[in-house]
Formats: structure tokens, C-alpha cells, sequence
């Protein structure tokens, strides 16, 4: 059988840790293209470039492996990949590994996840991986074998037109795998207001996560907070279905 | 009875005639906050800024409207006003008037449906208008009526948490209203390849939509091809709940 062909791509920027270890266990599977961004694109979402000019450049080439980056968005690179690369679709896409969760609502603001929704938009069958730990210096060891076991599972298996895998682990040991929602949450501003030495005030963003439903044994998050790596199925078509019906009911 | 606290922001930036258009309007409904980009951020998408200092001043306040602009994302515009500037929640989110469509997978890039969706996100009755007409001289004339019927239906039977509503209007004439559900579709890139004075290689993206289901009569697209006004509610909430039932087959 053929070996697939995997694009990966990250928001941390080529030179992150997560990337190269995807990109290690990516290689025991298939055959490995890399077009990731050339530097931290963190929280930039589905944000595509149109006010500069795309630039990408090869910066490494051997058995399985192909390496680019770019000065885009993890969108971005996702496109150009599939554009100016590829001469077939990839049978897969894979993105990360995120230092830092994209559980919850974080899912529309990070742009491991933006690549992963394009990806799915393509009709490639597309996953995200993050783990809950910020650090540049990560331990991604324990997650290892559970990236290729869902992996070769979603290979084996396939994924409808439209939906995609959004999967994070917590940090430390991992006791299993749980399928999961959407956590409901928002996060709570706490901007950092500083003055600068003109005397103009300036924000840093902050904050932190609310979670709407902590008593809820079923999400992502109740799943990460006990130890599991949660799996959740997630859609590019944003439409509520069920709105649908009442809106009809409206004087419109 | 109260007038409704008004926030509004889009992604054409404070001068667009389209964001200009939707204030005058809302000021008819009630207290209009404004707080837009200080430029284009089209494709923004639920971008944050976290790499750069984030600022915004005051450009206007009369009777009934107070404006601000920032140097952030739409999404940064909303966090900003939320955080730093109204007192308390408002009644009411509007972005746009987008100066180009925002049907169909449009809603993943968009930034005026960035902020759409961050409102949502804060518990905000949300909607995002756009129209079929990237011009910087759309005529809105037509749509003007709808807005405000749109709107006031809206604030009188309020949304559910995790719902917004995404608006188009087509061109020229306007037939009426369609309840619709987000159309299947994808971009297909056409980058235009060039190649500068230094002799490198650069991208700029163009591309088109490709309509998965140009048969279905249920669709945005469909609506706006046909001369009415498509409302989408959508989901924050991105989670495929049949998938989550599948899923729990696979050997995981």
C-alpha cells in the first residue's frame, strides 16, 4: 500500500518543539511535508494575508521529509501548501503540537485549529493536537503513542466532509482517551494597562477561561481536568439547526 | 423604556462607509458605542493580538455616540470595549456593514464575524451585516429598512447563548428574506504568482468559491443568488455531535 502523503503545519512556528516531534512520529506513517509558519502565529485564527506579499522558502530536504516555511498564517500556509506544493491532495493534515490547550472556545482563536479547519474545508481529513502546557520546553513523550494511535485510527476510519479533529492533552500522565464537546466558556479580559514612557497607555491581553459548565462530565475540559486526552469532532458549518426552525417564527 | 447600549466595530476600519452607514442607523434604535480598527483588517478572522501592544483613543462623542478606534483585530476591538470602556453589557452587538460577502465558509476568515462571534462568546445578542459588493462605494439604500427590521426583531425576541445571527444582502434589488442555513463550499486558490525586482518569488491570494451544492434552495447562496437577504444563525459551539456518537466506535 501506498504510504500517505501528511502536510503539517503549526501556529508555534517551524523551529517550535511541537512541530518537530509531530513531524518525527508524522514520518513513521507517511511520507512528511512541512510548511509552517517562520514564526509564533499564536491566536491568529483563520486570519488570512491580504495586505503583503506571501513568501515561502525550503529549508530542508531527505528521505520522507520536506520542510518550508513561510511569512503567513497557519491558514495561510495551509493554501499555499495545497496551491504551490502539492501535486495531490494530502491524504492527511496534521497540526501542532500546540504548546498551550485549544479546548473550549479557544478552538475559533487559535491557529493550530484555523489550519486544521482549512484543511477540512479541502476535504482532507485534518487534526489538531495540542497539549495544556505553554512552555517552549514541553513534555510531549507521554502524548506520543496517543497522536499515533488516533492518527492511524482517523486514517483507517476517515472523516466525514466538513468535520475535523480538535484533540488536546493534559499535561503529566494520561489515563485514557475520552470523546468530548465543546466545553461552553468564555474568557474573562483582564487586560494589562501600562503607560509607556511617552505617557500613552497601552493594553497586553490576559485573562482567563470561565468555564459555563464545570459540573459537566462530557467536555473537553471536564476530560483534560481528570487526566484524559479529550477528542472532539468539530464543523466548519457554524449554522444552528435549530435556530433554523424558530427564526422562521419571526416577523421578518 | 431604556434605550439599548449599542456596541458596534467591523473590519473595514473607522472611515468605511459601511460601519458609517450602521451607526446612523443604530442611533435610531438607541446608545451607540463605537469602537472600529484604525484600518482594513478584512480576513482577520477571531485573530487576537498578542505579539504587539494593543492601544485605541477617542475620535468622537455627541449626543447618543461615542467613537473610538484601535490598532487591533476586530476580536480586539470588542475585548477592548468589553473591558475598558462600557460600564456595563450591551444590549446589543452589530458589526459590519461588511463591504463584501460573508455567506458560506466566508464566516471562518471573516473579521466582522470575528467580532460576531467574540460578542456571542460574552453572552451578547450578535449579529454581522454585510453585502455582496466589495466597493468602497456600496450603495446600502436598500438594505437600510431591513437593518433596522432585523435588528429590532432581534432585540425584541433575543437570542439563545452560543447563537449570532450572520446577515448578507445581495447587490441592487432586494426580493426579501431567507432563513438559511450556511452554504457547502470551499475556496479554491488561484494565487497570483509574481516576481519582484530582487528576482524572488512572492503570492498574492485571489482564489473563488466553489458551491458544493448549487442545487439546494435552502442555502445563503442560493438566497443571494436569488435576490434575498440570507440570515444564518450560528454556533459557537463547533462541535459535530453526530461525530461524537461515531467516534465512540473507534478503538480508542
Amino acid at each position: 500500500m501506498k504510504r500517505p502523503l501528511i502536510l503539517i503545519t503549526n501556529d508555534d512556528g517551524d523551529t517550535a518543539n511541537g512541530i518537530n516531534v509531530l513531524t518525527r512520529l508524522m514520518m513513521q506513517i507517511g511520507d512528511v511535508v512541512v510548511m509552517a509558519p517562520d514564526g509564533a502565529r499564536s491566536g491568529q485564527s483563520n486570519a488570512i494575508t491580504v495586505s503583503h506579499p506571501l513568501r515561502y522558502t525550503k529549508i530542508e530536504e531527505r528521505e520522507g521529509l520536506v520542510r518550508y516555511k513561510s511569512n503567513g498564517t497557519p491558514t495561510d500556509c495551509v493554501k499555499l501548501a495545497l496551491h504551490d506544493i502539492l501535486d495531490r491532495k494530502p491524504d492527511l493534515l496534521v497540526s501542532g503540537i500546540n504548546h498551550g490547550s485549544n479546548a473550549a472556545i479557544n478552538i475559533i482563536y487559535s491557529g493550530t485549529m484555523g489550519a486544521v479547519l482549512e484543511g477540512c474545508e479541502n476535504g482532507i481529513t485534518s487534526i489538531g493536537f495540542s497539549i495544556c502546557n505553554h512552555s517552549y520546553n514541553a513534555d510531549f513523550s507521554i502524548f506520543e503513542k496517543y497522536i499515533l494511535q488516533i492518527t492511524q485510527e482517523t486514517l483507517k476510519n476517515g472523516l466525514p466532509y466538513g468535520t475535523c479533529l480538535n484533540v488536546n492533552a493534559p499535561q503529566g500522565e494520561i489515563k485514557g482517551i475520552r470523546i468530548a464537546r465543546q466545553c461552553k466558556g468564555n474568557w474573562t479580559e483582564e487586560y494589562a494597562k501600562r503607560i509607556d514612557p511617552q505617557d500613552r497607555t497601552y493594553f497586553w491581553l490576559t485573562g482567563y477561561f470561565k468555564n459555563h459548565e464545570p459540573e459537566a462530565h462530557d467536555t473537553d475540559e471536564w476530560a483534560l481536568a481528570n487526566g484524559y486526552i479529550s477528542i472532539v469532532p468539530s464543523k466548519i458549518d457554524l449554522t444552528d439547526y435549530n435556530m433554523v426552525k424558530s427564526l422562521q417564527n419571526w416577523e421578518l
